[in-house]
């Protein structure tokens, strides 16, 4: 246990040492290291697929599901994808040394905002290798080094990636402690990592609730999470039908695992008679289970549902339903039941979707779209880290920016305070 | 204690109510409640200073020590100054609601940033009943509800101000239970509140270091705080002499027991012969004891500095001294020693600004100023809640906008995602 603790401090000591490297380093120096990344990567091609097929032979012997091994393996496209990913971060803007907003203060100084690096960051998640890479390129180009700790039956994938990250950032002279994987597959690892306040400024899990729970509960420095997604959307009665139903099939059941996934659809009891019925037709081709309320099964067959529908985050085909009074109990169902990820309203009345916009507290609201925008590239991020739903530093879809902070500067001339 | 955990998680859930209702609530409501704050507060004068006495005279007979009983106590012109600080944070552009960077995606929709409260946030703090004011008016006019935990031995005093602020909200139209107080003077009521993390959505604690350490190690929910200001002046070889004395002197002498206040002067060799002895004399004159390398020692006189100097925030009238070679080595100083608060380079040549600037990596960076500047009034901040250590979501001095989160808005026309 010792050598865990001097190995995981060790990791940290040399993370924060990197960060001050990469903080300063120039844009052209950062986009270097990740075009070097992709020439490593793609020449070592063979050697990713040899790595990464001994995680799966190993991950087949212990019995790993059908869906963790697909998620395990790196094939050629899947390759091809993560050397185009640090192509993208690459083209984005540097946000580091951005300055706004400096005005001139009555005694004389000038005060602004300089974007900066977070410094270290530790990203946690399981057995999928290509976010050893998203992760490293995101981290990278807002100048943070970063202590990657991905699920232990990935780590021969894992480690040959790495050698590529690694080999980038020497050939752009930067350090390669600027990433680093946490080697050991021991659990207590995570533990200790969580606890090095002194060298890591923020941790980001990407993965079940249990995990990042756990993490939250022990860890002493700030964790950016994502938690559940109940999404909804509710149906005004000053609604398009046209756009309701349009949206309220494509928020459902354009991809149903993802987390801007539509859970619960809510319809004001004005319009419910005419947009359920040729809804519910609707899901009935996607094959979608359907639980309603009581109001809902006065005007669709469909299952009825349960207090527990209201809260669940299906990540399947099914759907609850429920038939509210109008804008307010959809507001006040949202409040009491969602999950402050992604919320939309289908309206065209301009103070119901006022309304809705500024009392919906969640991480993105929408008026007369599909939650399943709720997504870094689709917001012009350009590329995401994952979706927060904590409300401080980083809200949403969580890209560049997320991943920096920012300084006050002052400058003077000989300024004193009197 | 089943008593006392009920007690808090029923000031949470009346909070978190509480937090809907002011979270819509206009820019006029807020700033209407604030000013019949103030009117209370002047017609209960008496009252208030009444209560004050029995704190006043609790804390003599339990021993507290002059400087406490001075925080504690609420004289006349303590009340004024409040009342006077109600006024001008409902004299503050309201950030509510602004939308920032609305901008159109190729897949046709609009994508923006609204800014929007935090929700509930617990103030814990020591025996200084203007803070229960203070934060009140802040969190109010951001937009949140608050749960104030003050000092037990100001219980009185923050009855009678409470009663005022919820007289405020009433007449204002708003809930009382906005703004709700701690009443047990229990010490086990505060861990409690800590870990309220389905009602309470930030913690910002403002006391000593244990306090602090004590909620960072317990809470489940986020916490701004602030820990050590051991704030840095770097007299660089290409300094003007005139500034660099002024300065120097400003930021140790102006005041002493203020987080901004310098700590250790670093002097570039270059200079030092130069400057070195006139400081010596400004600060001879100030009695302030120096504490010099040896370097320092061959040109002034004064005694040693150890290693427990460099770190030491001393909030009194000591300050370190160090001669180092130039730039590189004033930044590794204060990147091993400092604290990440304030620091502050006197130079005339742009590239050692710039390089300063950019990496010295403290929440204030300062070129040619004093770091006395560091504070919310001299920032244009408005008024502040405390000054944030922590590098995520409110870094330095934390205003209204530091109450506040951004949110996603999605405006579109029936867009779906394909």
């Amino acid at each position: 246990m010792q050598n865990l603790v001097e190995y995981i401090q060790t990791l940290g000591q040399k993370a924060r040492l990197a960060s001050r490297e990469v903080g300063r380093a120039s844009t052209l120096t950062k986009n270097q290291a990740l075009l070097a990344m992709v020439e490593a990567i793609l020449a070592e091609r063979e050697t990713i697929r040899r790595e990464n097929a001994k995680d799966l032979a190993f991950g087949r012997e212990r019995g790993l599901s059908p869906a963790l091994l697909d998620r395990l393996e790196l094939t050629e496209a899947r390759i091809d994808a993560m050397a185009e990913g640090l192509r993208q971060i690459a083209s984005l803007p540097d946000p580091i040394g951005e300055i706004e907003g400096l005005k001139c203060r009555p005694s004389g100084i000038q005060v602004g905002r300089m974007r900066v690096p977070l410094g270290v960051i530790a990203v946690i998640y399981e057995a999928r290798p290509n976010v050893t890479v998203d992760a490293a390129g995101l981290c990278l180009k807002a100048g943070n080094a970063c202590i990657l700790r991905g699920g232990s039956e990935a780590i021969h994938s894992n480690r040959a990636l790495l050698a590529c990250i690694q080999q980038g950032l020497r050939q752009a002279g930067l350090p390669d402690t600027a990433v680093q994987l946490v080697e050991t597959t021991e659990r207590a690892a995570v533990l200790e990592l969580i606890r090095q306040d002194r060298y890591v400024d923020v941790i980001i899990p990407r993965g079940g609730r249990s995990l990042i729970e756990a993490i939250v509960a022990e860890s002493r420095i700030p964790v950016i999470k994502h938690l559940d997604g109940v999404c909804h959307v509710y149906i005004d009665d000053r609604a398009d039908l046209a756009k309701a139903i349009r949206i309220a099939v494509n928020a459902k059941t354009q991809r149903f695992g993802v987390c801007n996934a539509m859970e619960t659809l809510l319809v004001a009891e004005g319009i419910a008679d005419k947009v359920l019925p040729p809804l519910a037709e609707e899901y009935r081709k996607a094959k979608v289970e359907l639980r309603g309320c009581t109001r809902t099964r006065q005007i669709i067959a469909c299952l009825p549902a349960t207090e527990d529908d209201w809260y669940a985050e299906y990540l399947a085909p099914i759907l609850a339903i429920r038939v509210v009074s109008g804008l307010d109990e959809a507001i006040e169902h949202i409040a009491r039941y969602g999950s402050a990820h992604t919320d939309a309203i289908v309206t065209e009345d301009l103070n119901h979707a006022r309304r809705f916009l500024r009392e919906v507290d969640s991480s993105s609201v929408m008026v007369n779209a599909s939650t399943r925008f709720a997504d870094g590239f689709e917001y012009g991020l350009g590329a995401e880290i994952g979706i927060s739903t904590d409300k401080l530093h980083a809200r949403g879809p969580v890209g560049l920016e997320g991943l920096t902070t920012q300084k006050f500067i002052v400058l003077g001339d000989g300024h004193i305070r009197t």
